[in-house]
């Protein structure tokens, strides 16, 4: 099993993971949460397919991202059943380690279909974002995505690492390690501090 | 006329209609009614078409769905005017048929393209659950497969029922009526008594 | 270059202006103001492209799309600072201008490839709304879709009259240009009289 096949069930199963802690927020019965889960964990690299045209999509041809799925669902049910036991950044946390995977996981693939360099950080960019996306919507948060922190950013910085450290030539396994640690590392640093890029303010009245 | 594609246009006009009741709450033109009905009722089919690469989408070779939500529309919009004539549950009851209707015919359409039993359960949750999904998101409502009562149980229990049915080597159309009544006796009896599975809670602090 | 061309990447820009208003609005980094003006740009063409089956979808075989949201980004990131700066109607105006040229080329698109004017007429109708409804949704405001004045109604009206120059006889470029005048007067009108059709209303108890 490769590196990027192993992230990808990584990623998958993080992913789930904050779509079922989503749901228990909605108070949502065992099948609801799975829905949730599974949306959120396949989301992303679902829109990538259908936009690229590899069709079926992913999970429709490999069972092991459902059964990933399953057991993340299964898991998050018999273990966490006490609110209290939830540590205040599980969820965010859990959703930059899966931004992290996913944005090369899906910047790699692009690449491995011979789209260029742009296309293939715009497709880590859907597969990273897209499935939390769908998360939020569904349960009516504002997206991560769309507040002021560190978030397109560090997932957009995570696919031009990945795309040009492979140009430079580099082994692919280092660039995946290399571009997946620094979108990571850049997203929790945002998430621990509070780190932002100056905002496009249309609203404050400055004048 | 097959018992499945007569469904399917039966399934796409209560849709239809709980679309077109969604929009006459929101106070739309008959134009922005058309464009909810249309999308509540084709929405779900066309995610899985999309996903499963059977393009163009459905509506887009059979004009017959069109047709039959151009006709709920236009019925619903000369004879529903007072909101009053409107019983309590129509809405619900109306979404609970075609959660059935769609889940069998998209299951089927699955294991008729050659796809595993768990594939074509999906299949058929994304076709009963999807239009419905995304007409509740257009309104800001929460879509109701968030909500505690069994709706995604229901609409997994009935594609269960009709891949099963048809591998234990059961004729396919009354494989088609006994999965269709078990989704929709689940959904009805679950909004006439508020049955739910017990709910996945991290809201609740209960330590 | 044709006036199909032109005009589509001018609807790109509109749109991108629209989606990045709409991100400064909510305070949102560089970033993510490109990534709200991209999905606005692009995401109704994009739906269309999956639903026919054009994949990989038109932005992934022309960079220029992306070139042309880029730099409307840019644009509006350095000239736009000061709320005040943005008369009140900026966002609906530009949005009415995107709406009837994507209108009339997504009809155009759906003709190129062989179907028939009423799947022509849809397939305008999201090219032009897709994108704005994506836009609101993630925004959490209501689509403007969905509200009484005249839009779906615009596009519409749009496709129907370019499908019914074309049929006849009259020439691509003048019907182009009917069409797309059409529309924009129509939605403009709407929006300077509050023009709207009278509404469906199941919410307002008359008797």
């Amino acid at each position: 099993m490769s590196w990027f096949y192993f992230f990808d069930l990584c990623g998958t199963a993080v992913f789930a993971l904050t779509g079922a802690l989503a749901a228990g927020r909605h108070r949502m019965d065992p099948f609801g949460v799975t829905v949730l889960a599974a949306v959120t964990a396949v989301g992303g690299g679902t829109i990538r397919d259908a936009i690229i045209g590899a069709t079926p999509v992913f999970w429709l041809r490999d069972p092991n991202y459902l059964i990933v799925i399953l057991a993340t669902v299964g898991f998050t049910l018999v273990f966490i059943r006490r609110p209290r036991k939830v540590p205040q950044y599980t969820l965010p946390i859990a959703d930059a380690l899966g931004l992290a995977l996913f944005t090369v996981i899906g910047a790699q693939k692009a690449l491995s279909l011979g789209l260029n360099g742009m296309s293939a950080v715009i497709m880590g960019l859907i597969t990273g974002v897209g499935g939390g996306i769908i998360r939020d919507v569904l349960c009516r948060q504002i997206p991560m995505v769309l507040r002021t922190e560190i978030y397109a950013t560090a997932s957009i910085l995570g696919g031009i690492a990945y795309t040009l450290s492979l140009q430079l030539g580099m082994n692919s396994q280092t660039a995946l390690w290399l571009s997946m640690l620094s979108a990571l590392i850049l997203r929790l640093a945002a998430i621990r501090w509070h780190l932002s890029l100056p905002a496009f303010d249309l609203k404050t009245r400055r004048d």
